[in-house]
């Protein structure tokens, strides 16, 4: 009996999140006022932010404890299963030994939930009624949704327009869980309203709805405003993640040499991944972290670094990260959670010191990826989840050609379920991979105007 | 910490078979040929179904051995967990201890795998190249689909025109998974042509396809049949569902006053109820075992004891079966896995000699049961599903009205991804209640004109 599933109890759950920014080198530098061009306060984060998540953003330490009532609803679907995948491996005919960690049973079928259920529970705790949100495919939207559900709050999700055209399905689930579901850019919002003046018929962005969902949270002071990734402390929620994975390779007997996941705003990365780099930072172990982005948005592999907004308008603070610029509207590719012009502080600061690495793909390349998966493992992976599975394929391909097989982990970070639409676009042909020229990087980057990090 | 989870190992996978067979008081009658109506003989299946799969649709052996190729595919997602659906039974405010066993998380989100997986094997054994079988929902096609690619046999699939146009996704994933689809009825055999003359917009239905299925399969020596449900051997394969869930409960140290199913053709209510409704065969315990019927399709609670055909056309051996005749075509409603016109032979029996229960439900009492189960669980179920929770609803509240809660536990038989066109029409209020009227099941019944069981 092959053992595929490494499984841990509802007792192994963590207890505590890991903050990497205890162990970094480098740590990363503070976000910018966007008029005085100084280093903001904690303070400056209040109308947005519930006090908890304020001080886990800006905390030093290196572990922070999850409440009890979260880690119980957690359990709802966690621990989450680390496979061995045999079928796939047997597929690629690879010697590489495959791994991937299935966050995709969970309610929302994505990883999200993770920081949702902390960021819905900490702001009950401060007595919060309403939170605002933006979502892309809509994985986060719906996350956010099942939580604010859970603890009686009220949910108004902004969703990049292109998804809610794309994925009528994704809206209907957050319907269910009780969300007021918009389609950005709105008319609701003077971010929406102006973006709709310069161009109608705007496919919408990650940035310009969190644009729209920051102004109406800044407006009520009974409503507080919740972000999918990027920010600091949701990339220690999702951490999660790679401390359960970290748990199930050492029951597995086994140890990375490459770990990988999809990159959007980072927290996806940065789940699975820091767990494993803290041993590259504190034991000088070598464990080859890689983000997989997609050709189309490739802030890691192209941007530069540089203090930018975290949305399209420029509400938010000045933060310092690899981007293409807050004005870029990526190409409306499926896999719409990967859509964002910027990469967080920390996994920033961590490729600018050239302790993670990154890779850019097409989407054909993905979809491709995606099938042979489905059709060996038997799971049909979201369109941001092939991305991690198309470099696992590339790095297994690799190893093989050297003839020096590794193992591989990889974060299959939610089910392609609500995404078929995507699917048969590719099956009919549809997809056209369309990868930025070295013109086209060039004229982003030079309308960025923002000071580099230094 | 709550429990809300109780797994097992992949060597608890069982290893064998439970066949209710063995442990009836009365066993099902045989089969009749339609000509002679004589007893059919064994070999006369042959044309249709591989060697091995006819031995134990007419064995008495209580336990039949898991091949371990079988046993090792199903430990891609087997042992399914059960749950204390905690958040369920504190939105209906219920004294009841309510469990679920989810079979959700296999490959094509429900439990037809347990059947497709063996069904191909066997006839993988036997040199059979191509398998053809019918689908309603698309849940058994897509099932079949996957086991038919992962051992490299052809799949042939006729899926109820209503259900094909209704959920074009799901027909998207067996087409992943390398299967040919095709709208039944349709112009390519015999049975479709004859059912498309006397209505060319007929929406199909189980019965139909499966005539297709059938035709097809006996044309050719390479080709077999596959049934997903209502014979001796699928349901007997499903049992996995019940004996696992059996040393579920008794790790939980509860056992069950009521256990609860969906009825289709049988499999999924025999692969939860028969592993429990053996302890009352053998040792005179007192489990209720209910079939939850859809009110628009009762052969159950308002159909008649008699035998008839399997298909829509008469193809097929007369089975022993409750049905409304094989000539009936059920309301197009969502839960298309249900939407068929008889029961197995063993199972009727069984309701013959009232060793189990059914209820029929409404379409909007069971979307209104998803609908509670998803906002508290977080797991949104498939239509089929709703029936199950449905009945526990009912069954929780009269227990609570007469004092005395029940320890319940209930097949959550699928998700419901592909089926949020359904719920999207449950919303908009577009679901109206189908009830037979009293002389509708008596026209029915009176169309039958086929033999009674004795």
């Amino acid at each position: 009996m092959k053992e595929r599933k490494i499984t841990l109890s509802e007792d192994e759950i963590p207890e505590r999140w890991y903050n990497i920014v205890a162990d970094m080198p480098n740590k990363p530098r503070l976000p910018l006022h966007p008029g005085t061009k100084e280093p903001i306060s904690p303070d400056m984060l209040a109308p947005l932010f519930p006090e908890a998540l304020i001080q886990q953003e800006v905390s030093t330490d290196r572990w922070i404890d999850i409440p009890d009532e979260v880690r119980d609803l957690f359990s709802l679907w966690r621990p989450t299963p680390v496979y061995r995948a045999y079928e796939f491996e047997k597929a690629l005919g690879t010697s590489c030994r495959i791994y991937y960690k299935y966050e995709g049973i969970s309610p929302a079928g994505s990883h999200k939930p993770n920081t949702a259920i902390p960021q819905a529970w900490y702001n009950k705790q401060e007595g919060i009624r309403r939170v605002t949100t933006e979502t892309g495919a809509g994985q986060w939207g719906s996350a956010l949704s099942f939580a604010c559900r859970h603890f009686g709050i009220d949910c108004e999700v902004y969703m990049v327009k292109i998804s809610y055209l794309q994925k009528p399905y994704r809206k209907l689930l957050m319907n269910t869980w009780g969300a007021k579901v918009i389609a950005s850019p709105s008319t609701e919002t003077e971010a929406g309203r102006s973006i709709l003046a310069q161009d109608p018929n705007s496919p919408g962005s990650l940035g310009i709805a969190i644009s729209e969902a920051v102004e109406q949270a800044a407006k009520r002071d009974d409503t507080k405003y919740a972000l999918g990734s990027v920010l600091n402390h949701v990339l220690m929620h999702q951490t999660i993640i790679g401390l359960e994975a970290e748990r199930q390779m050492e029951k597995a007997g086994d140890v990375p040499d490459i770990v990988i996941a999809p990159f959007g705003g980072g927290s996806n990365f940065a789940g699975l991944a820091f767990p494993f780099l803290r041993h590259n930072l504190t034991e000088g172990k070598k464990i080859r972290c890689i983000a997989a982005e997609p050709a189309s948005c490739p802030k890691l592999t192209r941007g530069v670094f540089r203090y930018d907004f975290g949305d399209s308008v420029g509400m938010t603070p000045l933060i310092p990260m690899y981007t293409l610029g807050h004005n870029f509207v990526p190409d409306p590719i499926h896999a719409g959670g990967l859509r964002y012009h910027g990469a967080g502080a920390v996994v920033s600061q961590l490729l600018h010191n050239q302790l993670i690495e990154a890779q850019a793909l097409p989407q054909t390349e993905c979809f491709q990826a995606g099938v042979i998966f489905a059709s060996s493992e038997g799971i049909l992976p979201a369109p941001e989840a092939t991305h991690g599975i198309g470099v696992a394929i590339r790095e297994a391909r690799e190893a093989d050609f050297a003839g020096t097989p590794k193992t591989i982990l990889f974060n299959l970070c939610g089910h392609g379920h609500f995404d078929m639409a995507a699917y048969q676009s590719y099956f009919d042909g549809q997809i056209v991979d369309h990868e930025l020229s070295a013109e086209e990087v060039q004229t982003l980057i030079d309308q960025i105007n923002m000071p580099e990090v230094v």
